[in-house]
């Protein structure tokens, strides 16, 4: 394997967003090995918890304690999904790397998901990041702009409202705001435009494609915003959290799907496919009988594959095509 | 619904391409209520039978009276599929408007597939030719690569042979050429490639992206094409030809997942996406208990989704971003 710089940094949700839309809950120790077999397949950035009240989901009870285990692997960045101040103080506590703040950009769902405003969501924004800088200025905080492709109970979501949203939240301290098709109705015309509108707005403060697979699309849109510059995609093993294929399911991209399709084009993940796939059997092992997703490792490899072979060097591959071609305009006219 | 010309053709191939694949054979009558509801959906071109004995493919016995019966419906290019000579005089006879034949790329597949070098099945593509244009000249003959993008057999396929046979098939007499990632192989970077050097060596005569879902890139490769100016995709309701899920299995692109992609960003495909949804009714009462896929009709529509509202005029349409910027990069250099 190659220890350059990966081009694209694959973050793994299933920890976090596939263990909290299962409704048994895995066992703490079965969570390690997973945690951990994910980890020994290159993966770099792992959601591995939220920090909300056990009462509410109980599948994150033990937060505190995965992200005290997840902290003894080298070179990960340990994150954690906090929805408030409360959860944010909690997992700095527990001593995590990154928070991730989900901020809706649809006022309804808003309102439905966390009970507040968009404007009393960035108030909590703003005094996490108060937070952050009086007792853990190392930690990074990321936002992200949920329902920003659409939202199933208001429909259409104004672009304008996601990027405004996305540039207050970058005002407001986070050091990234990303976008999440939570409702799997993007397309990838729509991510194209889009985050081409937020980069506009925020240049590298611009953050992560969260995709969903819902309609079948989630490749293409991280295709369509790796086209336009995104270098940070959100996945979970298995496509856990949210069966792909059930009615009106969320369905996470799977990990092993995108990062197939990032190798085979030569674009480096950082991540042995087969050990990704080897790290399916302690997720299935932690949740007997729960449907685990994948077309690549349900087909296998293709015959000559060879990761090493494909990987490219980092330089030639921080640019996708569509915005090469806009440099090699920009540097013409 | 818009009556203006479609920016993408859909080519339906499930009657050939996904029936053939089934062991069981679809009776006559089903098949003819099958193809009606796709007509009846928008689907302007179907690859309606394959002409081949019906000792080998007893799926495709009633060829002829499937072609006569298409021919009936309105607005409908009727294509099958020819692997020789033989093939071709009897789909003539029947009436059809369009051949299709497969040449392969691969050497080893080639042999494997219709026991012919590649420079045989070029021969036998040229007296296909020669025939056409002496009894039936208003004939349109499509050529394609299979194994474009790779072979189970022999695994990699040389670039420059696929290249160099799509040329020789135009030089042949064929009027396009397409490119088909029969084993599932292909990924967005090597199908921008490909198409670009395809187009460089035969212009206007290229023809059809023909991708699989096997590892799940099936919609990500088409929207590569898609932004290199491919302007016809192949596809198949529900997936039919191959299990996209089980293990080595060829898994067409899903008809409804494609429309859903280019309508929802706003690319025309003629067809009504509903109507569509509802045509697989005759296909699962034609082949009951035969697994039927599709990530859309499983999760439904969208909130808010309006088809003819997302439409836009065919001249803002014709180029992909990738192409568009070339030609704007062209323009201003």
């Amino acid at each position: 394997m190659t220890t350059s710089t990966p081009s694209v940094l694959i973050s793994e949700v299933g920890p976090r967003d596939g263990l909290q839309s299962v409704s048994r809950t895995m066992a703490t120790g079965d969570k390690k090995r997973w945690i951990s077999a994910l980890h020994a397949a290159g993966l770099r950035e792992i959601e591995v918890a939220s920090f909300v009240p056990a009462s509410l989901l109980p599948q994150m009870a033990d937060a505190a304690e995965i992200v005290q285990y997840a902290l003894t692997l080298p070179g990960l960045t340990v994150m954690a999904l906090v929805p408030n101040l409360r959860g944010a103080q909690s997992a700095i506590a527990a001593g995590v790397h990154k928070l991730t703040i989900p901020v809706s950009a649809s006022a309804a769902h808003s309102l439905a998901n966390v009970r507040k405003s968009r404007e009393q969501m960035l108030a909590e924004v703003r005094n996490i990041v108060a937070l952050r800088n009086e007792i853990a200025p190392h930690v990074h905080i990321e936002a992200n702009m949920s329902t920003a492709f659409g939202c199933t109970i208001q429909g259409e979501v104004a672009e304008d409202d996601v990027v405004r949203l996305a540039a207050e939240c970058v005002a407001a301290g986070v050091d990234e705001s990303g976008l999440s098709d939570t409702t799997g109705m993007a397309n990838p015309a729509q991510v194209r435009r889009l985050f081409d509108k937020v980069r506009a707005a925020i240049g590298d403060r611009t953050g992560a494609a969260h995709m969903h697979n819902t309609r079948g699309l989630g490749l293409a849109n991280c295709l369509a915003a790796y086209d336009v510059g995104v270098r940070t995609f959100d996945s979970s093993l298995g496509g856990l959290g949210g069966c792909p294929y059930a009615p009106g399911a969320s369905g996470n991209v799977v990990t092993e799907d995108l990062v197939f399709m990032f190798e085979a084009m030569g674009v480096s993940t950082g991540v042995d496919l087969e050990k990704l796939i080897a790290a399916r059997a302690p997720l299935k092992a932690g949740l007997p009988g729960e449907p685990v997703y994948g077309m690549t490792p349900e087909a296998g490899l293709p015959k000559g594959w060879n990761h090493s072979v494909r990987a490219e060097p980092f330089d030639k591959l921080r640019t996708g095509p569509v915005e090469a071609l806009r440099q090699a305009q920009g540097e013409r006219s």
